[in-house]
């Protein structure tokens, strides 16, 4: 028997900023009919509320240092205002919607990153093995659209961790179940040769290009880890993965993306 | 068949605000066996982070006044920063707990309080007709104990809503197929004849003898909303409601309550 087909979509913060983009992007992700997951991150929200708060936003490598007081903001702002923000929208558009963030029926047990030569603070690394399939299942069979805050959890705690990362993760943990193709929505229409011309989006991007490019240092910083996760993805059985605009949504979910197609 | 026991737990933001109470409150919500549904409110916290914010609370006979800006607040604070935090200190006492508002899943559906003398913003009004039944069943029979924050859903908006309300609406909703004991936990030992005497609790209150005292102007403001929520539940069909101390969950859940015993 063949394996039905899952979305799994992950929106970029720098989308879900912009009301008109976030609009039709949630018209357009509700009008998919495939079972579908949605996973958000919502760093540029996030960030402006943490100005109101007077805390700073830290990163290294594109990812954010998260003390105690940038862990209660984020599971703030990821948790609550834009989950639930996207949750109502999707549901007054007939998407039977759910949010979820890792913590909720232990969905997605991470563990803290240990430190190095970097203290990330409560910052959760997850790995496939520890997303809950069997809970994940019971979900879409009833119906629901899981909406994946960028939240996981152990030991008590809440951890933030990296959207992409997320959406890879359960990728790779659903793929044995479902035929998934794995979308990557941002605010550019794909991977750029040339960061400065939207003109420069690769069509198709493989492996052995991308290490070719990567030698090169031909990428942005900010498409890296969309790329290792695009990868890791497609090395552990993800059928598909597709890097593009946010705007294009309907075209890269459907037969002929107009995005990045990542291949190995 | 006798139906099954269900405890529909409300926890008051007063002790959400007081680690070792809560602390000692999720030991206990977890060691329950029966069926169970947690309900929570959040204001002391959200008072808190909205002073951060430069944002007051206004109140009219007990309830917030709701402007947008209050609005994101309790959807951050109730939905993010106080849901999750309940959810993974329970997931690490082993209770399967998932974190729910109104709209996910559109489990509880409201509508925003119409304006009549008083304009209270964005706040939803629940009837029990709204709620999701067999989307709480699912969850339930999966072994999941939900979460819920105060916050409903109408038209694409979020809606602030009185946690005592919901967890009535949810009790009236769930005694078709459960036997329901409503608990409402705060941090006094029940109701109290004279608020500034712990010891004036009452053991039992039927409503005629609620009637009269309320006649008689003896209740503080604060347990009036408490009151209204028990009697409207027992008037439609939940079998058992106790107010008590946060403290005394273990006894209030079990055979003989020690909190106050409300009865028609």
């Amino acid at each position: 028997m063949s394996k039905s087909k899952l979305l799994i979509i992950k929106i970029g913060g720098n989308v879900i900023d912009k009301p008109d983009a976030l609009r039709k992007f949630l018209i357009d992700f509700s009008s998919l009919e495939e079972t579908k997951i949605l996973v958000h991150g919502g760093g540029a929200v996030a960030a402006k509320i943490g100005e109101q708060f007077g805390i700073e936003s830290h990163y290294v490598n594109g990812r954010r240092i998260t003390d105690a007081a940038t862990r209660d903001l984020v599971t703030m702002v990821y948790g609550g205002l834009v989950n639930k923000k996207l949750v109502a929208k999707l549901i007054q558009l007939d998407c039977n919607a759910l949010g979820l963030t890792g913590a909720d029926g232990n969905v997605i047990a991470a563990v803290k990153r240990p430190v190095k030569d970097v203290d990330y603070g409560y910052v959760g690394d997850v790995i496939p093995e520890n997303v809950n399939v069997p809970l994940i299942h019971t979900l879409l069979l009833y119906g629901l659209t899981p909406v994946f805050a960028s939240l996981t959890h152990e030991d008590g705690t809440m951890l933030n961790t990296n959207a992409d990362t997320i959406a890879s993760a359960l990728a790779i943990a659903l793929c044995a179940h479902f035929y998934v193709r794995l979308i990557f929505c941002f605010e550019k229409n794909g991977v750029l040769m040339n960061v400065n011309d939207e003109d420069s989006a690769i069509r198709h991007l493989s492996e052995n290009r991308y290490k070719d490019l990567l030698a090169k240092n031909m990428f942005a910083n900010g498409i890296l880890p969309k790329l290792e996760n695009a990868f890791t993805a497609l090395h552990n059985g993800v059928h598909e993965v597709v890097i593009g605009d946010a705007n294009d949504l309907i075209e890269n979910a459907n037969g002929n993306p107009v995005g990045t197609i990542i291949s190995i």
